[in-house]
């Protein structure tokens, strides 16, 4: 079981943690190339078979068992009036997942996930980060503690979201401090905020990123984050631990990972993107974590509901990697090209 | 039963096939607007959803039965050396396809659709498209017919796949011959066709186009296509008459169907394109037919491939459609920038 007992610690991690495993991976590509198909022709369906290969250390990977985690928590940040929804939605939806109503509880059941709702002091909202760090190191241990004891070890891949009312603002926060560039380029309207409302986001931010100059990456997860997101990058360390893949959500999660990025990009070698949100900042930010996302379907809801609904491409990819005959199994001629 | 009697009479089909139904699809849109999420954050799942409705004539569609189409064919322009393998493999690929061996077959398992094959007379090369007409009228006819009589009216969408080792042939001199432009930007490599096999491609093509100037649509399939094309043309008019939305594959198979909308473009207005196609010329052919395609995955294999991806994304579509509740039914708070 994965113990966080400092925040100045996480960057060593990487060292520590398991790698890719490159011989399953080039096993699962000898047997793709003897599949009843041209060579690549299933495109990226054959590199995240791939993907899973290296990741589980099995040259014919499976998932058998799938877990989604919602975290979810409150922001002071909504102090500054930077969403147009009242902060007991965080509460309220999270009944909405508990009861089965939410848009990933769909995504979940079509796409044989078992979901798990965790809510983080839900009444006890982090500090604003305008006026001083929003979590002291203890709070965001013990949130990224109870992110990495969530996860299923016995599961075969992880699929993350979050829910926050507020947590948009908190997204760009982190991602401006962790890569730079301007405020406004990382800020878009969440989830409906009008022009009034993002420049209330734009300058609730650069107030911020002027109070809490020069931190670490992970410094900058407790100074501008939240519980959620600690609990994401506690959940994205406690997966790795075990080799389990990641698929993160959209712009807020892979903002919340991404201070493990700052951290040391290794840290991230075993997530991918589930999709690329219609949120502004999440093209940049996908930039900056040099991932390309699964899907861009102009989605823009959280939840994980990006991360879920990749869950079924990828079960598509092995499901074809796994249960595609051989040209010698099924008697099928090869390209007379490739001399085979 | 549909019937076909001439290829002249296709293009007056769009007078009296079925029409999308607004009102369901602006039913379909209020629902949406009422599930616990941000107005359209679930982006091009919502257009999905919406799609579905206007085509299946209900609010809440659902996709009980799904069927899968993989027809295939052979060409007499393989004589002109246009593809590296043997002629035999699409014989050979049908057999796999029965045994449950192949690409389509595991993503039909995976979403959940029943795969139909259809040979159609492979012991019977179409015609060298270079010396004379690939078929007859009575031949296109009654590979058409054998499309549509092959479509399961109770079906609630319908994927749409090809096979026929040189069809990637077929299908750019079709679309060379239906919207123009230079014949090197509709060819590509198909199952793996290299720099001198391209060259092959285009010659045969130019050559083809030279002798048969100056056709109807229809016409073109007839003189230029095959038999697994007709057979396309031939399911998707089917499909139209019983209400049954159609998910078309690659180049190829979106190639095929590209000649009833050059008959007239309302032919295929109940047609997604499940994919874009790694095939060069498919981008070009989906800006022709003002389509976007559902995903975009870098695969290039055909026998419906990516349109059986797709089929996964529409399944996720509607289960948030039907499956998510109301802000009223989860007690969820509207925003308060929305007026609700």
């Amino acid at each position: 079981m994965m113990k966080f007992t400092a925040l100045s610690a996480i960057a060593d991690l990487a060292k520590t943690l398991p790698q890719a495993d490159q011989a399953a991976s080039d096993a699962a590509f000898a047997r793709q190339n003897r599949l009843t198909k041209p060579l690549g022709s299933l495109g990226r369906l054959e590199e995240l078979a791939l993907f899973m290969a290296s990741w589980r250390g099995l040259a014919q990977p499976t998932i058998t068992k799938a877990q989604a985690i919602v975290f979810a928590g409150n922001h002071g940040i909504c102090a500054q009036g930077v969403n147009p929804y009242p902060q007991e939605v965080t509460a309220q939806m999270v009944g909405n997942f508990q009861a089965g109503g939410a848009a990933i509880n769909q995504l979940c059941r079509a796409n044989g996930a078992d979901l798990s709702v965790v809510a983080l002091e839900l009444d006890r909202p982090t500090a604003d980060f305008t006026a001083g760090p929003a979590m002291t190191e203890a709070e965001t241990l013990a949130a990224m503690q109870t992110g990495a004891d969530a996860v299923d070890v016995a599961a075969d891949v992880l699929i993350l979201g979050e829910m926050g009312i507020g947590n948009s603002t908190v997204a760009a926060a982190m991602t401006s401090a962790l890569f730079g560039g301007a405020v406004a380029d990382w800020v878009g309207p969440g989830t409906g905020a009008d022009s009034d409302g993002i420049k209330r986001k734009i300058a609730a931010i650069e107030k911020g990123l002027a109070r809490h100059d020069g931190l670490s990456a992970m410094g900058v997860l407790a100074a501008l984050g939240g519980r959620e997101q600690a609990a994401i990058c506690g959940a994205v360390l406690a997966a790795r631990a075990a080799r389990i893949p990641v698929i993160l959500d959209g712009f807020i999660c892979t903002a919340a990972a991404s201070a493990l990025y700052a951290a040391d990009p290794a840290l991230l070698d075993h997530c991918l993107v589930g999709h690329c949100s219609a949120e502004p900042g999440h093209r940049k930010l996908l930039a900056s974590l040099n991932k390309r996302a699964v899907l861009n379907f102009d989605m823009r809801l959280g939840e994980g509901s990006g991360a879920a609904l990749a869950l079924g491409i990828l079960r598509a990819a092995l499901e074809c990697h796994n249960g595609m005959a051989t040209f010698g199994e099924a008697g099928v001629s090869e390209s007379e090209a490739s001399g085979a």
